[in-house]
């Protein structure tokens, strides 16, 4: 029996993580998310973490649904209202044929699943807006509107995730946020052999969350206003031309002072905030020693507001590395240890060792291991990866 | 058999620890110890902890000589014999009968121990040069001049045990170092009631030496230089207010917020510097959510270059500090887990423990406790208490 399909528009899309070099830490305006400082990442291949949404627009539909991961969620949530209003509101200014009028009242449902566990503290915020926003662009045709700044609303990294490769979110200075968007400065491809490793943490225990640490740390922290006025801008600068340059020994350099700034600064909060723990810092040791033995930076390291550990590296560096970990952070389960676009590492040398004074770490301090890369933006998928029915609803195998 | 001594002049005397409020960290000029920031802290009790030290003078010594905690060991170390040769150029310049100028040729015999174990980690330099430069200028009788002068070269935290009570060590400006001393800001009974709890971290692992440590600080934090200019004058005139008026609520956010400073510019260092480690990250916790539940701050961390817990209360808090840490620190020892002038705390009501969410840590994650206190400034002993025998060597008690 054929079911009519009741859906007048769908689309569905892919957005990638990504990972900040200059971290973004603080904010000016709480509701437009604009930041105290610009910021700049990397964006991850979609091959080990993205998230997927698929949006369906109709008239018979009763109310805007969200289902993530899964699970129906409320879609009060004062950030996606934000963002839904902000699309419609855009939509609406262009709207001119009835059918584009007809689509302002429609209701959505929404679909969005990622393909790595939420659970591991991977920042999934700024992939799930990027992609939604991204989605809600196609259904509602605004695709052409300078979409990051709509991304920001929901989760200020998230527009950082709506470009592939190296790209800068310039913090801008306007009360509106209009001048506060992100822009790539690299293609994915610019810098050939960048490697990235994301070292998962066993650390169950929530910690401060992102949102509600910046705001404390704007209000208390003395460091931050001297990081934001004539750390970062200086720093901005730098790490673009380095990046232009291929340049790692400096490139990571700037990426490890400042991920130490801004868990300094976190630290320099009242009360303050810890993200990194002991198996973090043994990370940065490692990181540091193997930079010692090579007499040059290598290896960078990287920290958001948790304890998990991103390494960049270029390619022969980070087999060391990798080798280097699975050593260091023994695991019951070394097979399925590192995940993504390489197999298990070989043991190190004698001789590399010799290099090291730091101690192996208690087994299983790291879950897991995911290798990756720099990869591209959002991208359009096809009507056969829709995550939703011709009724409108999650298909099964997205619940 | 009477044997006639061999000495003609010597003194023993004793000198306390001291734990800053505000923290020393960087130094302007690396012989003369000129720090880059004033600093502030309370002298412990001596019951609790304190170096001894003996110094005899004999013409018919050899060499100087040197033993600390039964060990001789090797004189030549610079920062010594800048202390040494300060004090004898001292005596130099008054020296007037032929006595006074015999003794300038004389070597001396120094023996000095410690009432604690140096593997705690405790500053035991600070007391060590404070003891050994008062002890020295009792021999060579130079007691009037500003002897925290003379510490200050020995060990930059030194000169500020050279009193008693509340102490400041004021920076100074001058290239000579004239005017980098310390003074008494408040007497060691000015505050009624107050407490101090030490907490020693087990965590056998050598750290960054204060001494390399702020020297990393000084050449890379871009924050130090902030903390240096805007924040620790402020805080000094502040925290002396507090002391002054018996403030706790003041004085504590201040020494927390100071220490989490020191602390946060040590992670801001490159490559960064970790005192702390989980264990004092729970500590933290502790004293936060006891002073949360209690609407105002009622107890203070202190952390210096390791990770040592220092906590200030007043005895009330102190009693249920206490009791809060046996239960979330176990001790395999609980009977002789604190040391000091208390006994082992109850455990704390269930309707306490009802306010707080940190976790109970591994077992033995502190080693044991020290209940102290403020207490008086370096003593002179009687020669009953001397650790030398009349040939000028080590009595076979103090080996």
């Amino acid at each position: 029996m054929a079911v009519e399909s009741k859906v007048n528009r769908q689309a569905t899309c892919s957005a990638p993580v990504n990972i900040a070099v200059i971290k973004y830490w603080g904010k000016r305006d709480e509701k437009l998310i604009l930041p105290t400082n610009s910021s700049l990442s990397a964006t991850l291949d979609q091959a080990d973490l993205k998230t997927t949404t698929s949006v369906a627009l109709s008239s018979e539909f009763d109310s805007d649904r969200l289902w993530l991961n899964g699970k129906e969620e409320s879609i009060t949530n004062p950030r996606l209202q934000n963002v839904l209003q902000k699309i419609r509101s855009l939509a609406s200014e262009r709207a001119q044929t009835d059918e584009e009028k007809a689509v302002l009242d429609a209701h959505v449902h929404i679909v969005s699943v990622n393909n790595f566990p939420t659970a591991a503290g991977l920042a999934s915020s700024a992939s799930g807006y990027a992609c939604m926003v991204y989605t809600l662009a196609q259904v509602y045709g605004v695709t052409d509107y300078e979409l990051s700044k709509i991304a920001r609303v929901g989760s200020g990294s998230a527009c950082r995730s709506m470009y592939g490769g190296w790209v800068a979110w310039n913090m801008g200075t306007r009360d509106d946020g209009d001048d506060s968007f992100a822009e790539q400065t690299h293609l994915a491809d610019h810098w050939p052999g960048m490697k990235i490793l994301i070292l998962v943490v066993s650390d169950r225990k929530k910690g401060t969350s992102s949102t509600s640490g910046m705001g404390t740390s704007v209000r208390t922290s003395e460091l931050l206003q001297h990081r934001i006025t004539e750390v970062v801008p200086k720093r901005m600068a730098a790490i673009k031309e380095a990046i232009e340059a291929r340049d790692f020994a400096q490139f990571g350099e700037i990426t490890m002072r400042d991920s130490n700034q801004f868990h300094a600064v976190c630290l320099d909060t009242y009360p303050p905030i810890f993200y990194m723990n002991d198996t973090s810092k043994a990370v940065v040791q490692m990181v540091t020693q193997y930079n010692t033995m090579k007499g040059e930076v290598k290896a960078a390291y990287t920290f958001d507001a948790g304890p998990n550990a991103v390494i960049y590296a270029m390619e022969d560096a980070m087999a060391e590395i990798a080798s280097l970990t699975s050593h260091f952070f023994p695991s019951t389960t070394p097979d399925t240890f590192f995940r993504g676009t390489t197999t298990a590492p070989p043991a190190p040398s004698a001789e590399l060792l010799s290099h090291f004074t730091i101690a192996q770490q208690p087994e299983d301090s790291l879950q897991y291991g995911i290798n990756t890369q720099p990869g591209p933006g959002p991208q359009v998928l096809t009507d056969e990866e829709c995550l939703l029915d011709s009724s409108g609803l999650p298909k099964a195998t997205s619940a």
